[in-house]
């Protein structure tokens, strides 16, 4: 039962569960990579398999959508992604911002390019002068000190940072001030936002460290990752 | 209690939880950041403030490894660093493989050269000829087919995997079969593994779509990210 109250919307927030989310974009990319090229439809527990959940948890998450499949058919392919599209996109793209043109926010800039359609790189910051006014990946570069201006022009309420420690939280807050609602933080420390912000960390090193923790412990059974 | 149990040891897998371990890694990174240059003793409050956790989780978690502070003066910094090497690390350095020399790869290669003291990227590995025999950050490209040679060889047991999906499963079957028993996967698809190898993996996508989709709802409380 536990369980059940998770994968539904929260009664505390009104929203759903970030983690619920997180599933509905992973079918949504298995539905167009894996299933739509076969066509026809497709069972919970296919999609299951590739997802690495059970079938009751694809259930529960698409009935949430208003989409229920029939158990001797299963789901329309082309339906369910385009009812996962209306429900986790904005009507219009929404703007992105990436903060930090390091090695590794060109590497995102690079990865994220039109990996997800509706969300779109508008700007990029650093205070590197000779980053500043190039384009990388596509992308104009803009000093920090423009953010708050571009950021508010643009409509951008999403940002990438990508910046050291030591500058990460005052990043997060000049984007909040700047109107942005959504931080994805690979800076490798924590960052607080007020609460109607939502961050989600991304702390590559910590992830490396937990991976060689449990690779050195040889054999036995692995414990499964809470994340 | 139900969160002191999974603070502890599993008792299940005479593991601790993946979370505690990637908590340690981070209150190390936080001492030798930002406590360390200041010297002397830090309180369970600071490390929690730092780490955006609370101070009792600080303390379960440092008493785990036997290290408890002094309620009046905290805990030495340095004694405190070298207790979390000792817990964390292996003994002599581990060996890591990147599977993927792709943009992301690159940069993954980039950023993780020289952060953790005691990990070494030994070898990486692509299927493109063109990068076949080069070096990349001080790494040298090999032929996805001379993976399982090269990783016994080299003493491998932890693999960054940065393929596409549709290669990301053979990827992980070979560095199973090779010896590798933790790996990060960076692909947009999970991937199985047996029971005995630890598998982390970092959804990008998956982060910046969940992101977009509570950025789109503004105002509001967000929901607490689950990972």
């Amino acid at each position: 039962m536990v369980r059940a109250a998770r994968n539904t919307v929260s009664c505390a927030t009104g929203k759903p569960p970030a983690k619920t989310i997180g599933r509905l974009s992973l079918y949504r990319r298995l539905l167009r990579d894996l299933f739509a090229p076969r066509g026809g439809n497709v069972y919970s527990r296919e999609l299951a398999e590739a997802a690495g959940g059970t079938a009751a948890q694809v259930r529960r998450d698409l009935m949430m959508l208003g989409c229920s499949g029939c158990p001797r058919r299963g789901y329309d392919v082309q339906e369910l992604a385009r009812g996962i599209d209306e429900y986790l996109d904005a009507g219009k793209g929404q703007g992105v911002a990436l903060v930090g043109v390091g090695n590794l926010g060109r590497a995102l800039i690079a990865f994220f390019s039109g990996r997800c359609s509706k969300l779109e790189l508008r700007a990029a910051f650093d205070n590197d002068p000779a980053k500043v006014d190039r384009v990388v990946g596509g992308c104009k570069v803009y000093s920090i000190d423009e953010l708050p201006g571009t950021v508010r022009k643009l409509g951008i309420r999403i940002a990438i940072i990508a910046v050291p420690a030591s500058e990460a939280q005052s990043v997060a807050d000049t984007c909040f001030r700047a109107g942005v609602r959504g931080i994805l933080n690979f800076a490798p420390t924590p960052v607080q936002v007020p609460d109607r912000t939502y961050v989600s960390g991304v702390d590559l090193t910590m992830a490396l460290e937990t991976v060689a923790f449990f690779a050195k412990g040889a054999g036995g059974r692995s414990p499964k990752p809470d994340a």
